[in-house]
């Protein structure tokens, strides 16, 4: 199955979801992960008659679904209950190829707390230092966005943003072209550091001055999908670290 | 013996207790929990000659007592000291199957330093609001609960609610029917969540508002029994990976 | 070697360096333990020419030392430069069998940071509110005991009792009897238990009044030896489960 | 390879990386560690085609550069775009043989938050207290630093001292000698542990006052090298036991 491009999509998918998971930002059986299949359709995890949560997702867990939120899966396995933030987001965004959500604890808290993810640091890890650079955009409503007119408000306070935060629930974050499923947990991953560092910082109660210009014109975009890909191979080498690694295929 | 009911239970109980401690709500040796196994009886995890702790709880640590506190167990084995929390929630409250008693850090940090557990957050773990929203009693006193009277003051400051916080102490957590080993072990997990993240926040020194009306609206409930399980199912993949799951069985 | 009663005692001073690194009281080389192994001699735990840390000691690194700090150890072992910690609590309290000496981060914190260590809680670790409760000496300097002398004024400040804080530095604990080693290290542990949560409360900034007499009344003292013992199973368990027990020998 | 001394040291250079990533100085493919191989040249950890992170590094990583610059790594490899880091202090500082970069939290989050790393401590870590008496450079810039004239103004920050933290960025470490490479290790371990302590004192918001000086002079200097070298080989220990040692050799 894994030799065919759905099935090397779905082994991606199903990584995705077992590295949001070994990497803290996923904590049981909460969170998804989609990626653009056809014209109407998209691949995305769902939950099974044995479901385990994220950490222990396999490529059967994978399943085809139409955007319109039809074509739902058989055999006991049935969509997130949260789907229309997949759908919603793809059929607004046609440059978008791969959607996230997970709910880390980091983001969760800097978002209930107010406290502002904002540009403080530089090489320290660049792409995160962009993410706040260029604006973090929130979801007031921590509702269930079971709904599609949920899922289009999450669309409308996301814009044309990487990334957004669901406050009081989680976030959504997207990725485009060949390695989107990628570039979306990079982001995760990201943005967790952003609120991580954020916390830490109103933890010690001193305020912090963005960086200066003339510093920032020093942090070289080293172009994402690079990067983002040795963060992904170092992911899957900590997944198989763990005993975590997906069985390998054929190809 | 696992293929018996009683075995069958033996077992879940003693799953449950390397839950609490891999999950963090059992340090070492302390906590216990048990199930109602007849009309008069219950059966709980005991110490035996070899007592390595929770994390490494095995079906022989499993006895069957008397609700009335008789028939202790042989061999070296003996019940709880605080076996009245067990017999007297199950006395007062026919409608209670299982009973969980763990040491939880952050329940004990959140109790200790009077942070409140409020409904703050939505999506990000519905359960977990939904302990919130219906308030967790406390008892205020952290003695040792090894006499019925003592049990009896725990079960009035409990009253009907599915969980209590014991100040300086722990939690008792209940669950009911089929499941309701499982169902108590989640509500456990929840009760901490709720802590951790109550922490968190007072650690920031910035108040939260509660979720408004209109978002709580958003927040079905999803059903226990099948989220309970798939939680637990979680729990036990967890075990397993960690080197701590119980041999097979034949059934 | 083990199966003698010295082979026995250096197995069992090797465990408990183990445990002290395995639960994070001494984080690489530094801290030692050391047992009365006759009228002038004790049996401490040294340093070889293969060195690897606390959480790796053997029984090899275990040797006699003199009571007056003659008769080091051969072949490339050397005792502690603060062997006069173990030295002179031993030759000034007859009562005591078993010297530890570990670097805990808490108990450094809570001394460097004036945390005071209160009997705030009750049943949620017995022990360790019972040190609490029955004072904690601390020793102000944080100098190397590499000296006779300054291992007195560590008695002096110790006293009687089972533990010292050494400011800025780390700890001393003893123990007393057949289970002097065990007993020392679960006091150890218990120690670090009451810093954790005292450094916790002190985050919160809030203060914590004392438990009422009634609710001290009601924590019984359930008998140190038996308690210890289960401690330490269960401590062993864990470093099997980590891959850190010692090799099984005859015994 | 390995039976070489070019051989020994890509191996050291390589276990270095490991042992960064396995405290938690590098979280993911970020730092790297240096050292002089002849008049002209240095041994870098570089990036290859089938990137996983430092906690993976390999022997095949560490390629020769010219401290000109040039000389690249073929076959797909590429040298850190900060290289001049390495360059410019082995050009400017002829004592030091190894250079060592990473993203250490700690070291992060205290210098964001202008949390000082004083001497607060003693025998707890006396090369890490020492390390604080000494004093740490900062260099107060969060560029990367890919241009000679950059590695310059490091350089300049840095002055003769053993490190320097790069605010905002992470640190630069040396080392001198036959074990260079282990010394730059070990300073960087102490100064994470430095910043923890000076984070969590911080947190705590209470001033603490630096060692007397009758207490410094108590804390004797150990000799630096055979310290490393025993921390040396308990953090090659705990990457062994976390499954990470390299594959043994014939030397």
């Amino acid at each position: 199955m894994t030799s065919t491009p759905a099935g090397r999509l779905r082994r991606t998918v199903a990584l995705a979801c077992r590295i949001l998971a070994n990497a803290g930002l996923a904590s049981d059986i909460l969170g998804h992960v989609s990626v653009r299949a056809g014209a109407d359709t998209l691949l995305i995890r769902c939950r099974g008659p044995r479901e385990e949560g994220l950490l222990f997702t396999t490529e059967q867990d994978i399943h085809l679904v139409g955007l319109d939120g039809g074509d739902q899966p058989l055999d006991g396995w049935s969509a997130p209950a949260e789907l229309p933030i997949h759908t919603e987001v793809l059929k607004a965004r046609p440059d978008v190829d791969a959607v996230l959500h997970a709910h880390p604890p980091g983001v969760l808290l800097a978002g209930l707390g107010d406290v502002p993810l904002r540009p403080v640091f530089g090489a320290y890890n660049i792409p995160a230092a962009r993410l706040a650079l260029d604006g973090v955009p929130v979801y007031p409503r921590s509702v269930l966005v079971r709904r599609p007119e949920l899922g289009r408000e999450v669309v409308a306070a996301m814009g044309s943003a990487p990334v957004c935060v669901l406050r009081g629930h989680g976030i959504v974050t997207v990725g485009s072209g060949e390695h989107a499923v990628e570039q979306a947990v990079v982001r995760a991953l990201n943005l967790e550091v952003l609120a991580g560092l954020g916390l830490e910082l109103a933890r010690l109660g001193r305020p912090v001055a963005d960086l200066p210009p003339e510093d920032v014109a020093e942090l070289p975009d080293l172009g994402s999908a690079f990067n983002d890909l040795q963060i992904w191979r170092h992911q899957l080498a900590r997944l198989r670290l763990a005993g975590l690694g997906l069985p390998e295929t054929e190809d």
